[in-house]
């Protein structure tokens, strides 16, 4: 499972403070701790609620200062097309992640545009205007939606990392299943394209919240899943990212799963 | 998921020699431990590999032992027919699960007969004479020869628990997805049936079995899975089995969750 590592996240307040005041020490921390724990890409999310022209700023800046420090590619991040736009205009690596469009036009638009043509992945959350759909069908609509569009832009569709999306749990107990079956159905209609997911919605709300995070990954890597978005320093979830990989038939001969354990990185 | 308490079986030495010895303490011990634990079920092995008249009588008397001490149904277990249809004709309970029959008529002949017409469920193996089979299609093929012999015989779709069995993932790494989707293909063919599994038998050969048989319930509960023959009284599991029902859409409210978790029982 590729596995794109989320702590670079203006939505917590210490990464928020990090960026306002330049503490290049704490984010370059955060971008090594997260590659040497095994993430692939390196999520990079500079929204700080100051607006789209501070984002575009400080989003270049956490790239400029997370690529003097580690080799891996990014995931570019931001609910503001502009500022992904901007920030990919910027970015001077060889691959990167966008994160990312839904159904809605504002965003596929000038996204699917910067996309086209360069090496580079686009993670598409199957929803429209109206919030998260409730059901699997919904969902499908939405990414049937995006597909289409995407391709008229010319972005084709192993490009596509499509997000399922996950509802709380302790909401509406049939939502994890709604996510599975659509991971399936995304897999089984788009078999070039790939599907990312965070997990942490689904326990909201719930105690315990590392092991439901943790079931649901099993869960949804048996259902196809190729990626996560997750706390890459969290060992617990990476042992069962090992689990997963080995169960799903990815991890030849169960080598690296033998390795982690002779590492002791598979903390039960 | 319904649990099938796995404990007292005589392949363990242990319990081998309180059959052999009529340790009535000690299977009652296990068996109260297991009920309390939350098995529904509660196997009984008690193969001691000193022939059929042996295992019979061995049997009637764990069953009777067992009896006395939890209200609980039980899974009377053996390789051998006749022991299995002479404890059947022996136990008084009202509802009973008889493990198992396969595709073989010497075993599916007897078995299926004594099933027929009462309260009883049957395990049955997806395999034949040639040893557990490598693919799905050789599975299904199976499970097919079993529906429509016990169909003629007048076992309901209902009593029937197919178990989609597992080989190790350290002798082939596509053993994982075989048994996932073997659950997949019998849940969609035969949905009046349930499917069972015993889970130790995928982590053979590698460290931390544990995690490796838990990551694999969970992914066998989002592939349909219904019940598992399982070790009730090892806590790690059964918090998982919680987790697995939760995300399945098999606990109302989350309830179940959140009283384990006040209770102290989901252990991480």
């Amino acid at each position: 499972m590729l596995i794109v590592g989320e702590k670079i996240n203006a939505t917590s307040k210490r990464v928020a403070e990090a960026i306002i005041n330049r503490d290049e020490e704490y984010i370059k921390g955060l971008a090594i701790d997260q590659a040497d724990a095994g993430a692939d890409y390196i999520d990079v999310n500079a929204g700080t609620g100051q607006g789209s022209g501070q984002e575009i700023s400080d989003l270049k800046w956490v790239i400029e200062v997370v690529s003097e420090v580690i080799d891996k590619p990014l995931s570019l991040d931001s609910s503001d097309p502009s500022a992904l736009t901007a920030a990919l205009e910027h970015y001077r690596g060889s691959d990167v992640m966008v994160n990312s469009v839904n159904a809605e036009m504002e965003r596929l638009e000038p996204i699917g545009r910067a996309v086209a043509g360069r090496n580079a992945s686009v993670v598409a959350l199957v929803m429209g205007e109206g919030g998260i759909p409730a059901t699997v069908d919904e969902r499908l609509e939405a990414a049937n939606t995006i597909v289409e569009y995407l391709d008229k832009q010319g972005v084709k569709q192993e490009q596509i990392y499509f997000d399922p999306l996950v509802l709380p749990i302790s909401v509406d107990t049939e939502q994890g299943l709604v996510t599975l079956r659509t991971i399936e159905q995304i897999k089984s209609r788009y078999p070039s394209a790939r599907t990312i997911m965070g997990l942490s919605n689904v326990s909201y709300g719930l105690p315990s919240r590392g092991m439901v995070n943790r079931g649901f990954l099993l869960m949804a890597a048996a259902a196809g899943m190729d990626a996560a978005i997750l706390d890459p320093t969290d060992s617990r979830m990476m042992g069962v990212v090992r689990v997963a990989d080995m169960l799903t038939g990815r991890d030849p001969a169960c080598k690296g799963f033998i390795r982690a354990h002779r590492k002791g990185l598979l903390v039960e």
